[in-house]
């Protein structure tokens, strides 16, 4: 291909795009955030990515950027695009993935399914925004969390006092918009779901099959693909949404869309990450193109691969470091030769407690099997 | 896993290894022939791999040495192993692999089934051997030979003369073996077929199923996996066959078994490769287990992954260089988006004809639409 990437940040998405890369025959550079992370292997650079002389630097000798997370700062994209470098996804989709706020007004905007919310700037306003929704609510920074972090379940004000306090006193990280929290609705929903979609700068757009996500803690713990009991019209409307969202916001990439099923049959938005995730580790093992090859050819704007299935199920469950350090390289071997069908991948990341430190996908015909055997696999590690 | 392989050689078969080792938390050194190879990206070193202390303290830095090729001189690998690092395949069973001479003997040894074969030293020899044998033969030379080079069919001893010439002038190139052509049986084929299997130190062994090959101009031009119109008790031979060698001749990674078979339903050894193989290229998206992830796993002696097909039917065909120079990066757009169930591999390596340069696999149910997908695919690059 000839192609150079430059992906700005070391995890363990950018090290996974290294597979592709190789077999696409792009060259892959890494803007790690410090020695040593996940990438290594293909990092050619260590540096701070909000310092707009480093990422320019490194930007000026690839044929495109992209990243391996969505925290790199608007001016800094900016002034790449301004070096005349393409950044996939740019800016202007971008802001929707880091600003929580902006992205429920967009997606109002394209008339997206999505829960009840509002924009409060105080305890009054929160207060209000209780007394309309049952009392309780779900509170979330607009800017800055993620797996978890920075979302809260409250029924009084106070609850999130000092995250009002905070943004009096330092904003909310983007300047100009002053401060204001999202509240939101909390959704009676009976699973949660996500939908993968891919879309290219000139146009095209694929999407894979919408799968079920199970969280545990606020972080995806298992991923079954396709969605168990779906329905033909549930399967066609999250992808619609995705394809809508990816075409309504300019995404350029991959897109996740992660969605509530409530118990009234609806679809509604949860959250949005411009980038490989977590919920589409399975398509490495599970679909004709994965996810990380088809953000390549994405970001590239190459034509996009097949989207279908291998097999009529796939299941993907995260290892998460357990309480014994470093104990990942004695138990590869013996959760092998336990459970061959299972692919182990592993990111080269100290095993800390709750750390996401690799993945097992499992992919055939028996989910209950496919379940047991990959969850069984994973055991070994936790 | 905290392991760290080195492979000898900078070529594609090192390059493909990359993308499992990333998978496996391996890391994968390379010592490259020269810079800018396949494999650049996980290239640590470059040098003359018959250079003992170039490749001792290459050596000295991983915990196993494998190869990307077979020619790493007899004392080079003896001194690895005598400086406490492991090398899989080890010298015992690679000097098979390396002449051809010792592999006939050591068939015959096991009672594998090979195309009647004798050492001729002169012109004397090899015309005994041609009265013997309907008056044609194959002349191989014992060493050094691949891709058909040092293999010639002849009718007159006159027409390996030169041959005899420079092996009265600078020996086989072992030494002390004397000099002597290997001389075979011009096998009545029908087709061509490849098994391979992957054996760890700990003596697992598991085979894929056989596949057919079909040869241009002495290069790996097709494959189909598995081998089309195959009985059962043709497979469970081949099979049979390739894991009896490994065994037999103490193989560790992964073994690639050339095979004729005849009108009269035989099935004959022709050649050996003790590494991956390109007519097991097929296995990365038609196997369970790819034979790059499978060599790294037997070399590190780990339990060995499943073989089974993902498919129905498995279709590689290679990309050649074609005589434009330099279209690879534009054509790939275009091959992408006329096939896009296909996997497009490249090497890394400039176009030249005749080169090797990538190879498309296709897997499915229909072979016919596999096989037209594949080629036409490749027809783009050439």
């Amino acid at each position: 291909m000839g192609h150079v990437v430059g992906v700005i940040g070391g995890g363990q998405l950018a090290r996974m795009m290294i597979a592709p890369a190789v077999e696409l025959g792009v060259e892959l550079r890494v803007l790690a955030e410090e020695q040593g992370m996940s990438a290594a292997l293909a990092a050619t650079g260590v540096g701070d990515y909000r310092d707009q002389d480093v990422v320019l630097a490194f930007a000026r000798e690839v044929d495109v950027i992209t990243f391996d997370h969505e925290h790199v700062p608007h001016d800094v994209l900016r002034a790449i695009l301004a070096a005349g470098v393409p950044v996939h996804p740019g800016p202007d989709a971008l802001q929707y993935a880091q600003d929580k706020l902006l992205m429920r007004a967009k997606l109002e905007e394209l008339g997206m399914p999505q829960p009840a919310w509002a924009a409060v700037h105080d305890e009054t306003e929160l207060q209000a925004f209780l007394d309309e929704h049952g009392g309780r609510a779900v509170v979330k920074t607009a800017r800055g969390g993620y797996d978890g972090k920075g979302v809260r379940v409250v029924s009084a004000p106070t609850e999130a006092e000092d995250w009002f306090a905070a943004l009096a006193e330092f904003g909310d990280g983007a300047g100009s918009r002053g401060g204001a929290l999202l509240a939101e609705e909390l959704v009676d929903f009976t699973r949660e779901l996500a939908q993968q979609v891919a879309r290219r700068p000139s146009g095209e757009v694929v999407a894979w099959p919408v799968v079920e996500t199970v969280q545990r803690d606020g972080v995806c713990a298992e991923v079954i693909a396709p969605a168990p009991y779906s329905s033909e019209k549930l399967i066609e409307v999250a992808a619609r949404i995705g394809v809508e969202i990816a075409t309504g916001l300019g995404v350029t990439g991959m897109l996740a869309v992660e969605l509530f099923e409530t118990s009234d049959e609806r679809i509604l938005v949860n959250e949005l990450a411009m980038r490989p995730h977590n919920s589409g580790h399975w398509t490495q093992d599970g679909a004709r193109t994965s996810q990380f090859e088809q953000h390549l050819r994405a970001v590239l704007d190459l034509p996009l691969g097949d989207t279908s299935p291998r097999e009529e199920w796939s299941v993907m469950v995260n290892i998460l470091g357990g309480p014994a350090e470093g104990a990942l390289d004695d138990r590869f071997a013996a959760a092998m030769a336990a459970h061959p069908s299972v692919k182990i991948h592993t990111y080269g990341k100290a095993p800390r407690p709750g750390r996401k430190v690799g993945h097992v996908n499992a992919a055939g015909d028996d989910l209950d099997d496919l379940v047991y055997q990959a969850r069984a696999a994973t055991a070994f590690f936790q």
